[in-house]
C-alpha cells in the first residue's frame, strides 16, 4: 500500500522578479505571466507528492486583486491540499514584495488541479494526504466542495446532486 | 454617449505552434503556457472593444480536457461576450489541429475578465455590447450568472443574494 | 490523385502585441522579430495546405515601410497563393493597429516560399491550388514571375530565359 | 565633413548554437530564427558604421539552401557593403559548422538595408564607404543594381528607368 | 543608525524545472543557465537585506560537480552570509531532485557578491549582518578570507598583505 | 596520435546587444545574463578545439568592474588557453561598445573550464594546445596556477602541495 504524505512534503517555493518583458504598457505584470508561473510551481508540488509525471487538469477561478508593478519580487508558495485517486489539488498563496519598503503582502490565492500519469499518459494512483495544521485541514475540507463545483461546471454532475454546494445556497 | 459595439468588433484570432520549449517530459503542452497565450489573446480582444489599456481581473474555472501534443497548431478564438461598466468578459474557444490529419477539434473553452483603465490605473467606462448570433446571445445571458458566481467566490456577494445562481440549485 | 485546394483552406491569422523585449532603443519593433513572426505564421499556412512538415525555402524582398511602435497589435494574415510540385508560395498582409484610435492599416506585404518534406527531409508533392477571389487570382498569376526572379537571383536560370520577367523591362 | 569608412570598420561576427527551441519537428533550424539573428547582427554592423540608431528598411531575397540541424554552430559575418545618403546595405555570409567533423561551409548569403535615424525617427546622414578588398569592391558595385531592383519592386521606380537592371535582361 | 539583520531575513528560495531549452545535446542543463538562475536568486536575497537596487559585483569560483538532467527540479537556496560597508556576500546551496526517486542532493555551492546602489548607481551603505546558526557563523568568518582572495585576484591587494590567505599556505 | 592545435583554431566571437529584457531596474545588464552569454561562447570555443560534446566544469572568479547600460553592444572574444587531458580552459575578453561614441573598452576577463565527453557523458581526451602569441603563452603558463587554485578550493589538493600558488604568497 502507498504511504500517505503531508502537505509539507510537497511544499514548493518559487521566488522571482517582475522584469520588463513580463509587463503591460503601464508597467504591471501580465496576468498570463503569473498564471504560467503558478502552473510551473504547482506542478512541482504535485510532482513532489506523486513522484510522477503530472499534467494540469484544471484551474479554479482566479481573481487578480492587486496590480503587481515592474521590479516587484513575486513569491509563489504551493502545497498539495488534497489528493483524490489520481488527482491532486494544489493550493497557492502568492506574495508580492515592494522593493523599497520590503513590505510583503498576500496578492492572491489560487488553486490548480493536476493528474498524475504514466509515460503513456494514463492516470495512476497517488498517495493520500493527511493535513496537519489548522489551515491545511480547512483547505482539505473545502477541496471536496470545490471538486463538486468543478464537476458541475464541466457538466459531469447535476447541480442537485452537489450536496456540499447546495448547502451553500440554502 | 459611447457607441455600443458587437462581439464581432473585438474578434481576435491567435494561431501558433507548440514548440519543444512549451512541453512537459511526455511531450504535451504545459497548461501554464496555454493560460498565458489565452491571456494575451483575450487582452487584445478587450482592448479592441475598449480602445483602452486593459488588465486581467479574473480567470474563470478552466478545464484542460485533452493533452495537446508537441507540433500541434493551437488556435485561440476570442470575442468580448459581455461588457459591464468598466469590465469585459471575454469568451474563448481553443482549437487544436493535428499536423498529419489536419483534423481540428475544440480543445476547451475559457473565460477571462478584464478591466479597462486609464494611464494611472483607474477604471474607465467601456462601450456596451449587443450580441448578434445565437451563441453570442446565449453567452451574453450566461455572463450575469458567472459574474454572480465570481462575486460569491470573492466573498463580495452572499450566496443567498445570487438569484441567478440559486435557481441552478433548486 | 491529390485533391486541389483553395487559398481559403490555408488561411491563418496570427495576432499579438509588440512587447518591450521586441523593440529597439527608440521603442519600435525589430525588423527581425517581424520576420520571425511572419515565418511562423506562413509555415502554419503551408502546413495547412500540405498537411506535411514544411521548411522555409526562401523569403522574397521585404520592405518595412512604417515603424511599428511598442504596444501596437500586429496581425499577420497568411494564405497559400500558389503551389508548385513540392513548394508553396505564401502571401501575407501585415496589419498594425494603434491602441488608442483603434485605427488599423496595412503595414506591409511579404511572400515566403516553403517546401513540403517527409520525415527524412525529402521533398514531397503538395495539392494544387485553385484561386477564388480577384486578388487571389492576381497573386496566383504573379507567383510565376516571382519564381523566375527567384531562380535568376539564385543563378539557376539565365535572365534571358526568364520570359515573364523580360516582359517587365521592355 | 563626415569621414568615410571602410567595410572592415563595421565588421561584426555573431556565433551561436542551434538549440531545441530554435528547431522544427524534424530537428532543423526555423528559417525565421535565422532571419532574426541576421537582423540583429546586421543592425550592429550598421550601427558601427553610422554610430546612430538604425532601423531595418528592407530585406533582399533570401534563399535557404541547406537545412541547419540542431546542435550546429551558426556564424553570421556582416559588413556594411555600401552607404547611400542615410541608408546602408549590409552584406552577410552565414556559415554552418558540423559539431563532429568541424567542417564549416557557407550556408547562405543575405543582404539587409538599414536607415540611420535620430531620436525622433528622422533619417540622418551616414559616412560614405570605401571598399578595400576585391570582394568588397564587387559587392559595392552590385549594391546599386540591388537598390534599383528594390525601388522597382516597391513601385518607386519604373522598370524602364532601372538602367543597371535592364542591362541584365538584354 | 541602520539596524542589523540576520541571514534568515534575506532567505530566498527559487525552485524550477530543467526544460528542453535549458539543455545541451546530451540532455543536461547548461552551466550558463544555472549561473543565471543563481544570479537572479542571489540578487533577490541581497535586495531583501539592503532594500536597495543591487548589482552583481563578482562571482566566486564555481565548480559544477554533477550533470543536471532534463526534467530535474533545481532549487537554489540563498542567504546573505556577510555584509561589508556597501557590499553583500550571498551564499547559495543548489539542490537537485530526481523526478522518479524524489531523491534530493546537494549539487553545488556558489558565492556571489553584490553592491547596493542608489538610482544613479552610487554605492550606499547596507545593514550589518549577525549570523545565528553554526553554519551561518562559519560562512560569515570565511567571507573575509574570500574577500581577500577576491582583492588579490583583482590586483587590488598584494598577496603578502592577505593575512587570512597566507595562513592557508603555511 | 591526436594532432595539437593552436588557440586561434578555437577563436570564437559573439556580438549582441543589451535589450530591455536583459537589464535591471536602473537599466544595466544583469550579471547573470553576461555569465550565460560567456558560457555559450566559451562552450563553442571548447567544442571547436575538441570536436566533442563539452560540459561546463567550473567558472573562475569573475569580477564585474563596469556597469553595462541598455543598448550597448557586448562582444565576447574566446579562445582555448590550455588543454589538460580531457579538460580545456577557455579565456575570454569581454568588450563593451558605446552606441554613440563608438568607443570600445575591455569590460572584464573571464575563465571557464570545460570537459569533453562522449554521448554517455564519459570524459574523452582532447588535443594539446600550442600557444603562439605572447599573450597566449602567458595565459597558457598561468593556467597551471589556476588549476591548482581550483583544486585547492574544491578540497582536492592540499594548499601545501600547490607549489605554483605557494610561490605567490612568499
Amino acid at each position: 500500500m502507498m504511504q500517505s504524505k503531508t502537505p509539507k512534503d510537497s511544499h514548493t517555493i518559487y521566488t522571482d522578479m517582475v522584469l520588463p518583458s513580463d509587463t503591460n504598457p503601464i508597467g504591471n505584470m501580465f496576468g498570463g505571466e503569473l498564471l504560467a508561473r503558478m502552473d510551473r510551481t504547482a506542478s512541482i508540488a504535485a510532482r513532489r507528492h506523486s513522484r510522477r509525471i503530472v499534467v494540469t487538469a484544471s484551474v479554479n477561478h482566479v481573481a487578480f486583486n492587486k496590480m503587481i508593478p515592474l521590479g516587484s519580487v513575486v513569491t509563489v508558495d504551493a502545497k498539495v491540499s488534497r489528493a483524490f485517486s489520481s488527482s491532486m489539488e494544489v493550493y497557492m498563496d502568492v506574495f508580492i514584495e515592494n522593493r523599497e519598503s520590503g513590505e510583503k503582502y498576500l496578492s492572491n490565492e489560487a488553486i490548480y488541479t493536476f493528474v498524475a500519469v504514466d509515460e503513456t499518459g494514463r492516470p495512476v494512483r497517488v498517495p493520500e494526504i493527511i493535513p496537519e495544521t489548522e489551515i491545511e485541514k480547512e483547505r482539505f475540507n473545502a477541496a471536496l466542495r470545490r471538486k463538486q463545483l468543478s464537476l458541475v461546471l464541466a457538466g459531469k454532475m447535476k447541480p442537485q446532486d452537489a450536496t456540499e454546494l447546495k448547502a451553500l445556497f440554502q
